[in-house]
């Protein structure tokens, strides 16, 4: 691990830079490849191959990450979903938390709407954050302290105005139907305060969409850390905040309940709705 | 009135083709208006005054179809929500049914995801639908038995072999909340079927994704004639269907509940769940 082995003790500036801009190239090459998977009708067509599709593209996608990765920074580890990464237990040194493609019903049913999501983090600090919608050619990145981008555009720091009443927040509609940890009822009262609910389907997404004031929050069930290590950073960086349910720190080596949104707000929803919402 | 002027008895394919280029036309120069001004940051970055711009640019747009209409077509009647219409009480001769922005939360919240909404209808049939997705510069249209298209692309007609426990449903959150009218038990025990949910917020865009495939069907308590009429035409040229959820035919005349889907599911999630669904 990079911290073990020395190569540096923080995350040095330039470093980070150059690493940014190498994981930037790498994904911009992963979304060719799977547009040009997307675009050949022979394959996008076989209907009955179509979850067969997503996860030879996923798999395909995260094995090309964690060679790349492997061969250029060898002292960095690699946590991911489709088996490519390494067993990771801690975050010592620099960890690429990857989900080669977030949102796999939408690559399935929409062919658009998912991302490529890497979070890069040393020492348990999220230094670079990138989200890639792979269809629409849009990335959202951000390195810690030097701001969030969308494509070139330095996307604003949320407004601190909002209040709950007109806000308008991300989730799946599972969170109005009991399980044994979820009160319905407690999400009803919440969905009767706020002004307007939407559903994008891709947890990396739906955080750039708050991280860029389109929403001012995404609420979910148990997530995976490669589903919000990117989007942690970039939304970190415009001001925005991403905890548990309960307010605790998302700690990127578990699975948890994901409450992200406009700083303003966080506090205040976890208080009045989803404090209440856990068992 | 067109039919009693004599101006023609049934649309003449000659003259609807015309039309429909010349309301596309409309619609993109409309588009354009629309996307300068929600580029210009003197205007959209007033914060307090996006409400304030959605009516204004609601009622401009409206307005200047009304006027275009009205111009070219003397005789045609237009039905719309902001009161440059005609008073309308029935579908006689040819009537443009026209949603200057139907999304208008998305408009203030995302600056994108509305669209502008045109259902053209002579003696109460859909002849011509257009949805035009501003910010993306996509048209969906439809001419009834002409086919549909994304931009220039024919869209296909809808699988056959669909089956509700591998669809994806559109719908707002609100759908899981009790009303006068609706059992929310019911809704649930859909959710707990089908594969999955989205919302969009815009009846107009969440249609057309159902005539592209991209959803399964999209449910809605009360929507206008103006939100679906154009959706209408669209998504019957790809072998979709939109009835009330109690499967009778929609009334352009009147609001009402809605659901659209893959003509394959059409019956059986009526039957299984929202024949149930209205007092």
């Amino acid at each position: 691990m990079g911290k073990i082995e020395g190569e540096w003790k923080e995350m040095d500036k330039k470093l980070r830079a150059s690493i940014r801009l190498q994981a930037e190239e790498w994904i911009f090459e992963a979304g060719e490849m799977i547009r040009n998977k997307m675009s050949n009708p022979f394959i996008i067509d076989t209907k009955t191959n179509k979850n067969d599709l997503v996860t030879e593209v996923d798999k395909k996608t995260e094995k090309f990450f964690a060679e790349k990765v492997k061969e250029t920074y060898p002292s960095h580890l690699l946590l991911g979903e489709e088996g490519y990464g390494d067993k990771v237990n801690n975050l010592d040194g620099t960890t690429w938390i990857i989900d080669p493609i977030d949102g796999t019903t939408n690559f399935v049913h929409l062919k658009k709407d998912f991302a490529i999501s890497i979070g890069i983090y040393h020492d348990g600090i999220g230094e670079i954050g990138l989200v890639y919608d792979v269809m629409n050619d849009i990335i959202y990145s951000a390195t810690k302290g030097g701001g969030a981008y969308k494509n070139k555009k330095k996307l604003s720091l949320l407004s601190k105005e909002k209040t709950i009443n007109k806000s308008i927040f991300s989730f799946n509609h599972d969170l109005l139907i009991d399980d044994d940890h979820f009160d319905r009822n407690i999400i009803e009262s919440f969905v009767r305060e706020i002004r307007d609910t939407r559903t994008i389907g891709s947890a990396a997404l739906e955080i750039v969409n708050v991280a860029e004031g389109n929403f001012d929050g995404y609420v979910s069930k148990v997530l995976s850390p490669w589903d919000v290590a990117a989007g942690y950073v970039i939304l970190n960086e415009v001001g925005g905040v991403i905890t548990r349910s309960n307010g605790e720190e998302v700690n990127m080596l578990e699975k948890g309940t994901i409450i992200s949104s406009n700083a303003i707000l966080h506090e205040k929803i976890i208080d009045n709705y989803f404090k209440k919402w856990c068992s």
